[in-house]
């Protein structure tokens, strides 16, 4: 299992070409293109400068949209993930 | 459906060729030119370091001007959106 | 009419060639030469962290004498505006 | 009248060579060199976010040296001002 | 002993190669790596702005992946560790 | 008499070759070496976004190291000064 | 004596070829080495937004790991000295 610190989610990458059930397909186009994946795992929040801990609006199971670029790689037994923090995340489809 | 995350809104783009009945007509200048889109989804707003969540002054059905080169385009269900902050957001047609 | 978010405000250009009522002259310098306009709609201001609403120093009809090269043109029903940010205002005249 | 928006201050230059009262002679050196001005106008002083307005240094009438290359030229009624941030002022002299 | 200072901890590397119990095999991407450690010590956390300390969320013994290139190596009595801010804790693994 | 804004300090330079009652001796490096000056005038302390006015730690008569290139110079009435923030000041000497 | 003002702190190097009784040996890499001292005055720290001052974690006589480069070189009485922030501290050996 893969635990998430602060604010991170751990993705799996939806496939573009797969044309998933809710629909997105990616513009073809020079602007930044945003990406697709669903979560996996969710961190507990980050913490503000009153100790306070922020609620996550994603959750595990959402389909989201990030934007292409951020996030870091790992592979965890066998499978690739993606960890991004929720600021990177545009929108939650569905 | 696009929920989009903190203040983002979800747009779609008015063309400004198409003298629309708000009736922007955008410059022709070296400056960076604004552009009109429709809101179509608007996100529960940014949570300040207070944990409190500041309300949108965007709201879905507004006509709004914003900044070109700000946001990320997405295709969906067929359709092009383009995900902002508010902050980009210069102001609300009408 | 165009409503502008949190603390921008709209204003029309006063040409300084035209020598108005209030006086200004732009200095001709090397330096970055303010230019002035006249507010046509002010945002309800910026929110704070802690949720406040901050009231702006500018009011719709000021003569406001403003930093060259900040904020965006816009046309609208035939007119040109500019949006900038109440921060970008360096003084009021009158 | 100018009436400077937030912290801002309205100065005119007191030319160094004519050697004031108060006595500054700036220094030939390759630092970044100090200038004079006497305050015109004062601000009604930055808010912060909490809401309230900090109260200005600086007076009207005050000789101030401040950091070369600060702040905007303007011309007003035929004289030429300069307007800076409080922060940009290093000292009262008198 | 070392006693990491702040929200600062010392890790143990725990090498890709070896293939861990927790099962984390690095992709070979050209996009940032993460790396996998072991957590030998743990700051007592950062200090707010309001005096307040914010407990850590990464404890000792815990399996850690982080971004790679983050940390500061250091050789203590004969073995290298590594010394990162929580902050660049991506998640814990178990 | 210079009366220095918020967290500044006006101070004389106390030349390193003159070897001082407190004995210090700039290190002849590479690395940017630090000078000493007597305090002759302390401002009232910054203000914080709170309103509150943080006393200095630094006071008139102190005889302060400081980051060479930091501050800037002026003359006054024949005399050189230096005008520094307080955070420029590494170390009170004495 | 010197007195560091805010988080400083006054360092004596240890120099890592004489192998300290704390063991730490530096390794030999590429990436930015730390070095260590020992803590010969410490400020009375950082005073927040709020005019709280937050307690030093170091003390007098620690031994501490710090990053390559940080700080500025003075010498004092004869001897050589190093103030640094107490956040460029890593670790407290011992």
């Amino acid at each position: 299992m893969l635990k998430p610190l602060g604010d991170r989610i751990v993705i799996e990458l939806v496939e573009a070409e797969e044309k998933t059930a809710s629909g997105i397909v990616l513009p073809d186009s020079a602007k930044e293109k945003p990406q697709q994946g669903k979560v996996i795992a969710v961190g507990s929040g980050r913490v503000t400068e009153h100790g306070e801990r922020i609620a996550m609006e994603v959750a595990e199971g959402n389909i989201i949209v990030f934007s292409k670029y951020s996030g870091t790689e790992l592979k965890y037994e066998g499978k690739e993930y993606l960890i991004l923090r929720e600021n990177d995340v545009l929108a939650i489809v569905g």
